[in-house]
């Protein structure tokens, strides 16, 4: 209720789009970061005419009728509680888990800056959009919303316009219990532009006047202060937490209207109202064919970019792009993953015009530079490598605004893999927006060595593995690798996770880019019928182990399968009858090796079977003395099995 | 090379310790928040004696040797890659991944502040020490920094005196590239004392006359930014960013050992140094001395003071202190465990006086409150309800200072289960470091309903699971969140995280403190010798579901056991012969129901059996009707079992 004049300045006066088509390109992006407001952004977009949109060409129909407002938070509704871009035509982003909204907006104008650099001529700027975010208190406590704060006043994003509502009051009550800085002067030391609208709850011509400043300020992100006061409106409870995360209540909803002087029953939209709405569907259609018409004259002129350019808009990927991707022979020289990542994304890069991203502070050591590109920097905004700082969880969600702005822009990004810890909520939040985010997580396990049990990870892989929509990939060398990128750029709506070594692994036989698209796979065995003595199972770094425990048990004369298990996901999308084929059910003498948690491995190995890996935290040390006291070798693996079979 | 200075001036000149004791409860904590630099601190520890301490009560023997330091990041070395409280004496706590040391301290500072307001006496101040942390611009560019100082300036912790090594290259190069906002701008904001040394790497003068003026301000924390030159004193890579993580090289130590005028051998410490440092074990022994002549006035004077401290400096808890916890029978009202977990916190901080803590701004919702107690706040900080505001990284971080402060301090804090992943990296901290937090989780399954799917925890039990030395606990109602709390005080070298719900659930019948402590147990069973038909197992909400679906099989003459599985970690521990009792070999009809991902539960239920879960994101809608279309029922549950027996 307090934000709801410069929503309704913002929807009504100020921003672009077409509601009948939210994923209009050249739109103005808005991104409710207090995602908990939603009822406003929802109403809002019920006026403006989202309440029918055509369908898009890869999401399905979606609408805000007036029937999903009075149904808000109930099932199959378009209003859940908190702001959802599968769910709901016009929400950009998904928030309400506080701070990843201002984050992603700091993505949102990422990409505007970099196409726009990129794209626009001079007589033709096709791109060209602002990118507004309403934020609150609990945004503003979050170490998130610093991180991205940081780096958008780095870059200069001077499109990126912010409403902070100031309004005082958090769940736990007055922001004075534990929130007392001066965000004024945080973000001017973060260089940002501020403003400090002090009415906001009347003040429509102080907040239009700001919105005019702020784009004045083309060098600098903008933050307008909006001091308002919660429940706006409510004779009785406005200004107290009470409003925060509870409804009004029937008797004090009544008092609200006679204050507000509202006499329409619920849900009524008065026709003076909706006449006066209407014009944006018109407009928005008039916005749409006039960029439209700008496209087509930017198509004949500059045929080589608006191609790049279309493809990034469209998501299409260049026929045979996949052709880029690099193969190895077993003879191809021993390498760590992290570098065959460097030579995969250097490679896509070249036919893949919407690949971009970089390293939070970890470039050299988790080999994301780009070697055709510079620096995107606040002056060289059209380069594709990011440099994100020691900011991990802001880079998440800085990519997930990447990915989410348009269908063709596919952001990686990159640190230790122990370091998703510090990224998870944005990781989630991939996930469940379905952003094509590319995390390349080196130094995977402890194979790390000497850095220790605070940058080793061992629960990780598990941890990911029971996420929903999260592809895991754990690649064991060149082949696979290429097959973990193809994977990646191909799951349009589901991030993906590579686990990448810091050590050096040999190029096994038998290793395939078609083998990681099916997630397990027969790399060897020399058994007949289906039926091996014994199964071995390896992922990643460990595959290796596996490969020359069963060289030895085979010199033994034992029949022996080696599976490689690179994505657990992948597999499971397999038929029962192929899965039947690599894992035959009366086969339980399996063992699995993984620098890792045995957490869920007792699923693929049986209860009889044996899976080696490490439920302690690591240790400081050159990694083959670790991986020796730790029992991960093939001597290990060749004694499991022998008490098998 | 660039902080010896600060180093030195610290460890030779300002802070008080006993180096025989690194544990002496009064000594001044040190913090290395830039952990990569460790090599300073052990070499400073080594130089004031640490070379050999006595044993702790509760720790084993340590000491940081000549050879230590020889054996820098080697396997069974004193000295890590980081530092790690465990391993080394004088390390506080344990740092690395960057922006945990800073929050760690401003836990420190808490405690100091809060033990010293509820025990100092106008004729004996007890409890009077500083912390000090040195951090550098990877943990500046952290968020979980950020959301640290900030309540650091909020709670005006004018005993944290933080020093900022401002040397302008993180590892990527020169912090130009991602860093360029205004720390001292953005401290001051956080309300923050901000001194400037311009030349740290010689500037001895600068830096004593800077940390007497941060003493001197009583009211705020003191960020000391010193301006130094990374790998200062290395003619030709001092300044750049290979000296970050890399080691200078043979040469380049030999070229720096004759530009400092240093002709010693490697690990030789002359005579005159050792000379010099040699006072600090005798003026440490004298200062703990004293000190212990303090605390015996302090006894005699405040008897039941006394005894408080005492158990919050030795650890011990006061006998019978379990007694306090709350019992529960069948006929108790129903109720959420949420609720349930107040009042255990609430008859627990009767008797634990190291009990103190709070939520992220959730203390209504987490039903955290401690009834009575007031806020700790900047004028009230013998109060022990902590307001940490939506901070959930920087609250983690904060705790396990805290709880590394004294063996007795018992802190906790609080939010939604899901939000464990915006504090995740900590909680790892508090696994890895031994530190006993209890974090209380509460809204721990779709069961939260409308607020749908990003607040609805789904992976996040299994996630848990598959960390070390993390007890996770799902509770199903009284008796068990009793149980619960018990073992999380017990543990004391592990952090417990409690998954409570939000909807209210019945007292069940067979629940029991006892059978927590197993993590596994029996609470209902209708067959005879150890053989039933089949094995219901559940955990919190859905135990309740597996009770009900037991009923109606029973009431088809089916022989049925309905488990209890609260803690797989405390089950693990459990002897071969007990785990077979629960779940017989021969019994291979078993089916769970939790309301979260079904990853690591085939190991429970077996290739046989059937686990009910969810392996996807939730929804928004009522509670009952998520877990209707999500299927957890007891129908479901009936339908699995009648499949399976």
């Amino acid at each position: 209720m307090g934000c709801a004049p410069m929503g309704h300045i913002l929807y009504d006066e100020v921003m672009r789009y077409n509601p009948k088509n939210p994923y209009w390109f050249n739109r103005d992006r808005f991104v409710l970061s207090a995602g908990h407001g939603c009822m406003l952004q929802y109403a809002l977009l019920h006026l403006a005419g989202y309440d029918s949109v055509r369908v898009s060409f890869f999401r399905s129909l979606q609408r805000i009728h007036i029937n999903d407002l009075k149904n808000f938070r109930q099932w199959e509704s378009r209003t859940p509680g908190h702001p959802e871009n599968f769910e709901t035509p016009g929400v950009e982003v998904t928030t309400g888990p506080l701070g990843q909204g201002i984050a992603n907006a700091v993505g949102l104008a990422l990409a505007e800056k970099h196409l726009a650099a990129r794209f626009n001529k001079p007589d033709n700027e096709i791109i060209d959009h602002y990118t507004y975010v309403i934020l609150g208190d609990g945004c503003q406590m979050e170490g998130i919303a610093n991180e991205a704060c940081s780096l958008a006043g780095h870059w200069g994003l001077g499109k990126l316009i912010a409403f902070y509502d100031d309004n005082h009051i958090s769940i736990d009550g007055d922001t004075e219990i534990a929130f007392t800085e001066s965000v004024d002067k945080r973000f001017e030391g973060l260089g940002w532009h501020v403003i400090w609208v002090k009415n906001g709850n009347t003040g429509y011509d102080e907040i239009r006047a700001a919105i005019k400043e702020a784009k004045a300020v083309k060098d600098k992100p903008t933050l307008i202060k909006v001091t308002t006061t919660i429940g706006y409106g409510s004779p009785n409870k406005a200004n107290s937490y009470s409003v925060h995360g509870s409804a009004l209540g029937a008797k004090e909803v009544d008092a609200t209207r006679k204050n507000l002087g509202w006499p329409y029953e619920p849900f009524h939209v008065p026709e003076d109202v909706k006449g006066h709405w209407s014009r944006h569907v018109p407009q928005g259609a008039a916005l749409e064919a006039e960029w439209n018409a700008k496209f087509s004259a930017y198509e004949k002129n500059y045929k080589e970019e608006a191609a790049e350019l279309k493809s990034i808009i469209t998501g299409e990927l260049p026929a045979g792009w996949e052709k880029a991707l690099p193969t190895y022979t077993p003879e191809s020289p021993a390498d760590a993953t992290r570098n065959l990542s460097q030579q995969n994304l250097n490679a896509l890069v070249k036919v893949l015009p919407g690949l971009l991203g970089g390293s939070a502070d970890l470039a050299s050591s988790n080999m994301t530079l780009l070697k055709m590109f510079g620096d995107f920097q606040k002056d060289t905004p059209e380069e594709r490598n990011v440099r994100f700082g020691v900011r991990e969880h802001g880079m998440g969600a800085i990519c997930n605004g990447i990915a989410l702005h348009s269908p063709g822009l596919i952001p990686y990004c990159a640190t230790f893999f122990v370091f998703t810890d510090y990224m998870r909520a944005a990781i989630r939040i991939s996930a469940l927006s379905q952003a094509r985010v590319i995390y390349v997580m080196t130094h995977d396990s402890i194979g790390l060595g000497e850095d220790g049990p605070t940058h080793q990870p061992i629960e990780h892989l598990a941890s990911f593995r029971a996420m929903p929509n999260v592809l895991m990939l754990r690649p064991a060398d060149g082949n696979e690798t290429a097959g973990a990128y193809k994977v990646a750029v191909l799951k349009r709506k589901t991030p993906s996770i590579l686990a990448l070594s810091r050590q050096k692994l040999p190029q096994l036989a038998g290793t395939s880019i078609e083998g990681v698209e099916k997630g397990g796979y027969i790399i060897s065995d020399n058994s007949s019928g289906n039926s091996p003595d014994v199964i071995l199972i390896g992922t990643g770094s460990e595959l290796e182990i596996a490969v020359k425990a069963a060289d030895e048990l085979r010199k033994e004369g034992k029949a022996v399968r080696v599976v490689s298990l690179v994505s657990w996901e992948l597999f499971d999308e397999q038929s029962d009858a192929y899965k039947e084929s690599v894992f035959p059910s009366a086969v339980t003498a399996r063992v699995s090796i993984e620098a890792g948690s045995t957490f869920g491995w007792g699923k693929i190995v049986g209860s009889k079977g044996k899976a080696i890996g490490i439920d302690r935290f690591g240790a400081s040390a050159p990694a083959g003395r670790i991986y020796k006291e730790f029992g991960l070798t093939p001597e290990a693996v060749i004694a499991a099995a022998k008490e098998l079979c």
